[in-house]
């Protein structure tokens, strides 16, 4: 079949073709009918509650609580932090009419929650004793996007956001790192993403926090995704919601909070950390199919036989799936599953049945198929698929170091992110940062947590660089 | 302490008082800012979390896919579907600017999905093939009421809303009745709720259904409350939306098309079915901690042992909480655990310690405190929850069954509906309905599937009786 049809645009001819086809032919998802809503189809969905449930499970091991908040806020509320409001309110859209009226005070639909949680936070501590209050709340928020893009930018996504309220700052900036930690982890593990944990500029900062904290992936085009962000938001909330409380020497102190956000984006992230030019990619670990079985040929005979060892494989606790569309042809059926990165494929035809094995195709690496005996496939099945994780971790990682540069020079900074990261010294000023960005389209992403200590000059202005060591440069998303 | 601080105004007193002050005192939800809202602090949520699971896992196991579809929806869908748009109106809240503008066509905020899915469903099924579709999204819906009242009738709430496209009206009958299945054995066996199933008069059917089908539970009030309805919409939708297929001889056919759906009110029944005047009961299998223990006595001797036996409890498979608030007296702890419906309390103090026990109180039961060997806490403690929620269900189903009366004269009926249900002939009139409303305040609640045959004349106007069996009459919430 054409690509028209079945396949998608290489990813060197244009990357973001190759992108907007694959998430709608992979059947993630689908353009909603309001500006840059989307449809999360089931395929899509069951990535995100996979996503979800690893994320959700650390979240409460670490002691945070979920709650809900609600979906609609007062308009004056954002008005409370003025950093808060001047950020987000070119992107708000707003209830004026409910039940037949227009309403008295309009109602903005949530762009992320700091303010209603503030208003509760206030109400809910009170002495040293409440503290710290750590919640967390999985929600959809709604943000106008002038050039959505599926999972990355989108008008509605979903997302967790913690918020967390604190006695002083040591213990909030410990919060915002283990937040990041999270993340990190999440990313690497399980999406199989080797982000970059750092600290925003003052710049990219959230609207309204002290500090912002990144997790900066890479995508196979060589730009950079801000994956997931935690914020050390000082007293700028308390102040604006009275969050106070009592210490144990009975003086009344402003808590200092945190926010952080995980969301739909970050499947955005593994399409493109991954994906190639036959489909998507998928990490085990996330992927709704670990394992698709499709037999081959007339009658029942290969179809119960894969029917039976999907049942094996489901013991050995691997997501598996039976492709029992006799209607379509066996090649067809092989280019949908590696289009839709199903990590293994085995194929089980009349011959197979009757030497006892099965053809074993992995989506990704240097093996070609396989043969192997029927009767080994549940046992060796988990294991495949943490080494296919493995592999996925490891190409990711070797082609972010081999697409960042260490680089001192205008000319080799120019160079670099055209297809990738540079790392660089950096002075620190935002109009240096915006020279910068207009003249190569690259934006500081964040600089590194644990970067090797290094003085020096601005690759661009040769002023003396700040933050003590390099930055990291790169075009995002 | 006295009532208005600790307690709660008794159920005989006020029912509608010692619902509101309960839900605040348990710390299961806070009033949100706008109107009708609500907050759902974490023992709230723990308890959804915990529904939606059982829930989840039962529409996965049946074959349906969730998905996620946009909460904004084009104002004119609504009106594609003439009874849906008329029923819905009233409740609408409405986006009319984003992103800094006035919006060209105006967005609800989604009441229900019937018309965003159907838009979708009309695009992913050409064939047969295609069928059965079978969604179910978890989201967030808005609709504006007039008299709200925390998880029963809230401007926003959370639920499940399953969407599903058949070939005919069989196969889509089967899937009505198989949510509604669903809907009754989660009640009845999660939430420890004796719901009847029946169908809907027309009066009381769901904008655009053909055939309405609800659980209806009685609280201890005598009241019903609608839990779950599940809907057969005929082909209502497919024509409004031209979800269609070509059948396996080639003829383009309607689908026929089913919704169903259950919500965070269904907290509001556990609550009103459980509960008594120290506060809530909470079923084991929803409790967010099915076993507190409570250390009593200074220095770390006790609070060390609660430890190390949550330790055995977890392992066990027990969900249990130590509270550790060494600076409340133990009353106040007990007290503040039977309020917030724990099944089980057990109190571990000096005494205990040296004899090697454990003090076991029940929140309900003639055993009063027990007094048990430490080392046999954690191998007896599943049995002892399982006894206890069988107890709330054979407790539920007694009151339920002692305030329901099969009644042929006026006065019995309007006598039976001031305390609980009425099983009654109906003539199925609309205006006899309304006349039996104007009267009792009672309505019809359904008619109960698998009752018995039964022939004769209307309790009201004494016209023939139709549906062929009795049909339960009860004031609702």
């Amino acid at each position: 079949m054409g690509r028209d049809e079945r396949g998608v645009t290489p990813q060197s001819e244009d990357f973001s073709a190759w992108y907007n086809e694959l998430v709608a032919k992979a059947q993630l998802v689908d353009r909603g009918p309001a500006k840059g809503t989307m449809v999360i189809r089931p395929y899509g969905y069951r990535l995100w509650e996979l996503l979800q449930g690893e994320l959700d499970q650390r979240i409460k091991d670490t002691g945070h609580q979920n709650a809900y908040f609600p979906l609609l806020i007062p308009e004056s509320y954002l008005r409370r932090e003025a950093q808060h409001v001047e950020g987000f309110s070119p992107e708000l859209a707003v209830v004026t009419h409910a039940g037949g009226k227009e309403l008295e005070e309009p109602l903005v639909v949530r762009p992320t929650s700091e303010t209603i949680i503030g208003e509760m936070m206030a109400k809910w501590v009170s002495s040293h004793r409440d503290l710290p209050l750590l919640l967390n709340q999985w929600a959809n928020v709604v943000r106008w996007e002038l050039r959505p893009r599926m999972f990355l930018r989108t008008t509605e996504f979903l997302w967790q956001e913690g918020h967390t309220a604190h006695a002083d700052k040591a213990d909030a900036m410990r919060e915002t790192m283990l937040a990041l930690d999270l993340y990190t982890e999440v990313a690497r593990d399980i999406a199989a993403i080797p982000v970059v944990p750092g600290e925003k500029t003052a710049g990219e900062r959230f609207a309204g926090a002290v500090r912002t904290f990144t997790i900066e992936g890479m995508m196979r085009d060589g730009k950079a995704l801000q994956a997931g962000t935690s914020h050390y938001m000082g007293t700028n909330f308390a102040k604006a919601f009275e969050i106070q409380y009592t210490s144990e020497t009975g003086r009344l102190e402003l808590c200092h909070t945190t926010s952080w956000g995980m969301s739909t984006r970050m499947i955005g992230g593994v399409i493109m950390t991954h994906g190639d030019d036959k489909g998507l990619v998928l990490p085990p670990r996330l992927a709704p199919h670990q394992v698709v079985i499709v037999p081959i040929g007339r009658g029942d005979q290969a179809l119960d036989a894969a029917r039976d060892l999907a049942g094996r494989l489901k013991a050995a606790g691997v997501r598996v799936h039976v492709d029992d569309r006799a209607h379509l042809s066996p090649g067809y059926r092989f280019n949908d599953w590696e289009l839709r990165g199903v990590p293994v494929r085995l194929e089980l035809g009349p011959r197979d049945l009757e030497s006892g094995t099965v053809v074993m195709a992995k989506r990704l690496g240097d093996e070609g198929k396989q043969t192997i005996p029927l009767d080994s496939v549940a046992r060796i099945m988990p294991g495949v698929l943490e080494d296919f994780q493995a592999l996925l971790l490891r190409r990711a990682t070797g082609f972010r170091d081999a697409h960042t540069r260490t680089v001192d020079a205008w000319e080799s900074f120019t160079d670099a992110v055209t297809s990738g990261w540079a790392l660089a010294l950096h002075c620190g000023s935002a109009a240096c940062e915006d020279d910068i960005k207009a003249e190569t389209a690259a934006t500081p992403r964040c600089v590194p947590i644990g970067g090797a200590s290094e003085t020096g000059v601005c690759v661009r202005c040769d002023r003396p660089a700040t933050y003590g060591t390099r930055v990291i440069f790169g075009r995002s998303y």
